[in-house]
């Protein structure tokens, strides 16, 4: 499937094209990695990639890899990875890690090839809408229109994804205008500034601290360690709660910052820590709502009776509020005392243990990704001692962003480890991802939760009565054949090895963090 | 990510859901197979498959493989399959099978469940317009509204698809409504009639019938040999040329019935092909277009002097249109000379040399699925006196169809072997779909052509003038790791061999179609 340039005279000749205009612009806006999935719509951009050598091109096998990658890149590196992808049905196979970026307020620029301009009416096979498949998965859409302005609506897609919150901007790029003569390269875009902090909020939110009121701290602030032990001062000094929401783009924390337990993601739990509130303070965060409706449960988890004051938006400045609250009180950082790990643990896999496990297997400064699903439910509190990581997990719901995700944290940062924690339904959608983990020599150590089930969709089954026969089972267990992701992994250039008991694993997870490169143990639980 | 009902109190009483009155509308109608990778606002629908038994149920383990293999299901069945899909994520990743299905023409019924009516306001994770999703990749699509209307929104979803032409349509189905209990079955659809023959046209037909006519027959057509025959009879008499579009939902062929070339798909060679023409009679087919745009390179095929009738359109009968039109010429059926497949080669395999092979391997009433994109190119013209088989191939262009498609012609027809014609970069976007091969015991053999590289593209910048560098060539090359389709086949249960010579290659293919269930021989070219 492949395309021409539509003014090949343009071609390699001094006039810049608009590909190389966009590209030239991206680079000189601080842009310095492209995931990319191309297809023959793409190739002006594959074209000008090469010649300028400016970003740096990692190839996915598969475009969810790609987009899930720029959504693991732009979290640990706090600035947007380009994707390059090729027209409606690829945008459509990379919209499930867009989502996930978008819910998390993590920074894309998407940049999906179509056909040139006067192909567009003609009902080609791979013709379709691609702007409408953008949408759904992106804040900010955009078709560029002329090579001249080509550049100024990628710096504008840029401008929108780090405006604040972080947005998903998704630049659609008819092929001829890349190849055509008249590229402007354009300016980079402002530094987006955050919402200013409302004094008076400030204000009123102190007056409303107390031991019947929720902080509730999401965004930037947890990726501020500061901000949260700031945070624990407030909560020190006042009686008050903190809490992260269930889901966040990045978490760093361990030993020697102040950790925060998060707002359970079972619905019976949540209501029950929640329960007791009758004062909420948001900082980057919105009120907390259940992952779906349960019957007599409501959709919003807070008690209808407790009010809510948002001292920041999604769009504020979360450790500029926290430590003007804090000054405001005059309270002072706070570290809560270190819970050690659990000692680790002999016997088989479960939960329990191989939380203890990885608690004591993390190395100083690792990168943990998060997509454990029902089998990691002990990790979070295992590893508020552990040694000091950042932590980032599933955000959007769609599985599949794990194994992608990890790529693009090692891309990020090549000198920190990266374990990716991976229930096995999950891995199986971007297991492509693997691959590129081999090319690219990313120092991943991927776990697989071998439960060989969709664990969370069986035991919902049951808990609503059913009483699932032959048929439901079969659409919920992964066991016929049991899948051997040792030789997934080997098939894709990455090592690996099966652990069956905790002990074996526990050395597994060592060796692999010290070995440079991919790895893969798949954990029979 | 799972859900509950809203109204469990309905749940298992006499008083039957929503759910239930779908899929029991669906069974009496005809409908006997859903491909599903459900999540937690489907689990009514897995609770009423189950409880009813009534339809066959094959796990995806991602989305794409259930679309696809709900496209080669209804190609072979002539019937469509049911899917089942997870809220916006889940069928953006069927999109693009849900894409090439389209352009195909290809009757399909999807089923995705969103979020419970009242819980759709609130933002959860996973919540994203639905709708929207659907609409690129869908000719028809509605959000059910109410308990007692969603069977008969299933029936009038499994009409649209059956309508001519056929099509895909996806069906919205918040959760709630598949819990709660007032469903009502609905009576299936009305079959759905062809547009009527114009008498006129065919008369109008005949009169333009003659050496610098095209004859362009698509759609079932091609999948009913009397009817290819009698157009090789109309085309003997009349010194008229019959050929096919370039992709085609199916093609019936092989030795004892008559074959056609095809438009090609390299845009000289087309516009070569087609030059002559001056008259074009179309049947099922739409003018050509080209795949993409090329630098002074029209988009539409035919010469702009050519006119073109339609003597049906894609809603017509094109074997009742043929046999009207041999009829009013008094042409008989013709069979035009068998051309024997090329004798078995030794060597290196290469194009020539794996289509002799595949040519002279086929058993009779294979299916052959056709996503072998540069590598198997000659194929098409050494299986014209192969043993007769039916050939499907990718219809939209978007690559990662033929694995589920594989599967999907599998379940249609148990008693048929199927051989996969499979590039090995394609191979890579659905490859999850060999486990549910190796998990229904599907007769596939999968032959990947391992070439190492996305060949078509590596192609196509050479063409244009490109002096493609290290960085454009990663983005092409798929040999740093190589890919071991063996392992990734074992690591599914599907076993499998890799050949390096085009003898053992042959022996490798009549053995795998000799023996039951599903097996992956990786060709190295």
């Amino acid at each position: 499937m492949k395309d021409h340039p539509t003014s090949s005279q343009d071609h390699g000749t001094p006039a810049m094209n608009g590909a190389e205009s966009v590209v030239r612009s991206l680079h000189a806006a601080g842009c310095e990695v492209c995931f990319a999935n191309p297809g023959t719509s793409e190739m002006q951009f594959v074209d000008a990639l090469d010649r300028t050598g400016l970003l740096r091109c990692v190839l996915a096998l598969f475009e969810g890899v790609a987009t899930g990658a720029a959504d693991g890149y732009a979290r640990m590196a706090k600035a947007p990875a380009v994707t390059l992808l090729h027209l409606a049905p690829g945008l459509a196979n990379g919209g499930a890690n867009m989502h996930n970026a978008r819910k998390g307020r993590v920074p894309m620029v998407n940049l999906v090839g179509d056909h040139a301009v006067r192909h567009r009416g003609f009902d080609a096979p791979l013709t379709a809408d691609v702007e409408a498949a953008a949408r759904p998965f992106s804040d900010w859409v955009r078709t560029a229109s002329s090579p001249a302005t080509f550049a100024a609506d990628a710096m504008d897609a840029l401008a929108a994804a780090q405006s604040r919150p972080n947005k998903v901007a998704t630049l659609i790029a008819p092929a001829d205008l890349g190849w055509d003569a008249g590229g402007v390269v354009a300016p980079p875009p402002e530094t987006a500034a955050f919402a200013p902090l409302d004094a008076t909020a400030v204000e009123a939110a102190a007056g409303k601290l107390g031991p019947d009121t929720l902080l509730l701290i999401g965004g930037t602030a947890l990726e501020t360690p500061d901000a949260v032990a700031q945070a624990q001062g407030i909560a020190k000094q006042t009686g008050a709660t903190v809490l992260a929401p269930t889901s966040n783009r990045r978490f760093d924390r361990g030993a020697g910052r102040a950790g925060l337990a998060k707002v359970p993601y079972p619905i019976n739990m949540a209501l029950e820590v929640l329960a007791r509130f009758r004062h909420a303070i948001l900082v980057e965060a919105l009120p907390p709502v259940a992952f779906f409706a349960y019957p007599e449960r409501p959709s919003l988890l807070l008690p209808a009776t407790c009010d809510v004051l948002s001292l920041t938006g999604l769009d504020g400045d979360g450790p500029a509020a926290i430590a003007a609250l804090a000054e405001h009180l005059g309270a002072a950082p706070h570290l809560p005392r270190a819970v050690l790990p659990p000692p680790p643990q002999a016997g088989a896999i479960r939960p329990d243990t191989i939380a203890a496990a990885i608690a004591n297997a993390l190395p100083e400064r690792a990168i943990v990704v998060d997509e454990s699903i029902s089998g990691g439910r002990d990790i979070w509190a295992a590893t508020q001692g552990a040694a000091p990581h950042s932590w980032i997990s599933l955000t959007g719901g769609a599985i599949g962003d794990g194994i992608p995700m990890a790529l693009g944290a090692a891309v990020a940062c090549p000198d920190r480890p990266v374990l990716a924690l991976q229930a096995d339904g999950s891995a199986m959608y971007t297991i492509q991802g693997l691959w590129s983990q081999a090319r690219e020599g990313a120092n991943v150590t991927t776990l697989i939760f071998a439960n060989r089930t969709y664990q969370i969709l069986k035991t919902e089954l049951f808990a609503v009565g059913a009483n699932p026969g032959r048929s439901a089972l079969d659409m919920l267990d992964l066991d016929r054949p049991t899948i051997d992701f040792v030789d997934l992994a080997k098939g894709m250039g990455v090592p690996g090895r099966r652990v069956e008991c905790v002990a074996d694993l526990q050395l597994a997870l060592v060796a692999a963090m010290e070995t440079p490169g991919p790895y893969l143990i798949e954990a029979i639980m």
